[in-house]
């Protein structure tokens, strides 16, 4: 794929909330909101990190805010033109090509809808290889480049640049600015020299989002089993099969917290598991031991059609089967845990990668073919 | 005066301090900032309105935040210089001249050491002709100019500029930032050309803080009536005088709200004022009868000294006479009143400008003497 084609983008969008673990905003909206575009616009060029030029400037674009308002507050397209150029207009030069800031949820569909706008490339990589609730939590914070400047924009129209002394900075600033903004808004932050992003960012996420949608879509053709075929083009791991009893979610901070307690079935029955989130999957637990968590990647997929399940849209009944899949190798350094362990969201328990911890456990493996 | 030196600072900050209405954060904070720059930069220019190009660069830089917050939290001086090159930055032209955005406390003082640092001359004018709390609230806004883009920064070195479809926007989002930045921030907004300042602000303020400042000091050493001197100078009417007995704060959303309820002594005895703020004094009382509210002007000053007392530094036990002050004539237009009347500031009465409701009652010019 060399062009992103209107028809490409259920794929990309099925397979950004495999990756958006939960979070990341509903990528159906950003599907539809790139699908108009591409109407009226035409396609967009994927190109890969090794085809920029060392000093073009490179831009992730991305929806700042709680996934339950995004529901809400459709954005209107304009709002990612005006945070781009405020970040143009202060920095006296044109972006070269986009980037999505994150594959998982609505922000890996996002930047298809503005750089078919804008008539740019957008770049095949991102900054976290899956959905993350905080602005400083990319790759590129552990390669030292700056959040900012940043440009952020809503759709009534109000713009704002940010320049400040670390990410950690820019996170607090703009989360604020969000949520004065009505609880959502448009950026674009980590401006880049391809140079930098040749190192900085995750290569080749568009593609794998394209490759998970493709691998559902063709197994439910073929009555197969698009779990299993998730699991397998991920290199996942099946944590657990059960029903969803209660969920419990609260707006704070500009954030969709909660936990999700699920009943197990079949190999799992008799045993509960705990999802824990904050716009993503966070933890999972099995009466107790940890099952798998963050960085590593864990999803709920419906039972049945393999459909990734988004923490708003958890319910009671539903059928689920939860994988957990591992994250980028950078997330697992020193640096990677201290930004996106277990331990920065509260969680006192040792990051164990999950294929590690996995073979330990008899769940699992046995729930191939029980859906 | 068309210089300023160090010594003039003393009567101006005093003069910031009655124009402050008792908010505007210690103009004596500011007064030292700009001793300290001028002693190392060397004096600033004061020039008038008429004296400004139409096609000069003019723009008001300020402290936003609650004056409680600034008492603990000292402006290093730099962010008024970041906040002014972030505004600079994104207009990409250098300003011509300063100019105050209030005449009340700190905001009168701060842009004269900025001024000295930059090597700027400063515009005798300001954007209130008093203090507010609110940043919409300047007669530019009943010009049409508006307050983006607008550069603000904080003593960490967290920059921001903002651009919004109104300025009730710009003071949501900057007060926002404000707040996250620790309480205070300093700012640099309603960038202006010299043909909209010579329409759009207050003219001579600068001079008649000065006047105010120098009035009472004169007074004072001819063992005269300092607090006679102010309001004389001042065009004021006298309102109570009384002992401070109870005053009750809290900083509420990045404001200092409170209510200070006096006793009153001589021609006021058996008689309770209550004077209420937000940051500045809004309206006075006389058991249950208004005495002035917004946008005239309600100072207490020590009933000795003459020294304003900012609504921050009132205590149990204080000697005070409270006059007020007519505002600008602007402030009393339907416009003015809508931005700045009683009614914004939740107080549902009709706004009676001072010198009609003074000579109906009978507290007051009595008073004369009686200091």
């Amino acid at each position: 794929m060399s062009w992103i084609h209107a028809e490409d983008l259920p794929d990309i969008a099925f397979g950004a909330a495999v990756l958006g673990t939960g979070g990341g905003g509903d990528p159906h909206i950003g599907q539809l909101m790139a699908a108009a575009s591409i109407r009226s616009n035409g396609p967009v060029e994927l190109i890969r990190l090794q085809d920029l030029h060392d000093d073009d400037l490179v831009v992730p674009v991305g929806m700042m805010g709680a996934p339950t308002v995004m529901l809400e507050k459709l954005p209107s397209g304009q709002e990612a033109l005006l945070a781009l150029q405020t970040l143009e207009t202060h920095l006296g030069r044109k972006v070269r090509a986009l980037l999505s800031v994150e594959a998982g949820g609505l922000n890996s569909t996002i930047p298809i809808g503005v750089a078919s706008e804008l008539g740019l490339p957008l770049v095949d990589a991102d900054g976290m290889g899956r959905a993350f609730p905080e602005l400083q939590m990319v790759v590129m914070t552990l390669h030292g480049v700056s959040a900012t400047p940043m440009g952020m924009a809503d759709e009534k129209g109000n713009a704002a640049l940010l320049r400040t002394i670390d990410n950690r900075w820019t996170e607090r600033l703009a989360r604020t600015i969000t949520i004065e903004m009505g609880g959502s808004s448009l950026t674009a932050l980590y401006p880049m020299s391809g140079a930098q992003a040749k190192v900085a960012t995750i290569p080749g996420t568009i593609t794998l989002l394209a490759d998970i949608g493709r691998s559902a879509r063709e197994a439910r053709q073929a009555h197969g089993d698009p779990v299993e075929a998730v699991r397998a083009v991920t290199g996942g791991f099946y944590l657990f099969k059960g029903k969803v009893r209660d969920v419990e979610r609260r707006t704070v901070g500009g954030f969709a917290r909660g936990v999700a307690v699920i009943e197990g079935l079949d190999t799992c029955a008799g045993q509960q598991c705990r999802l824990e989130f904050q716009n993503e999957n966070l933890i999972a637990t099995c009466d107790g031991e940890v099952l798998a968590s963050v960085p590593d990647l864990i999803t709920a997929l419906d039972a049945e059609s393999g459909e990734p399940i988004t923490t708003e849209t958890l319910r009671y009944g539903m059928r689920v089967v939860v994988i957990a899949m591992p994250c980028d190798p950078q997330w697992r350094s020193p640096a990677g845990l201290a930004l996106v362990g277990p331990g920065y969201f509260g969680y006192d328990v040792p990051f164990v990668p999950v294929e590690t911890r996995f073979p330990a456990r008899s769940v699992g493996i046995e729930l191939v073919g029980a859906g």
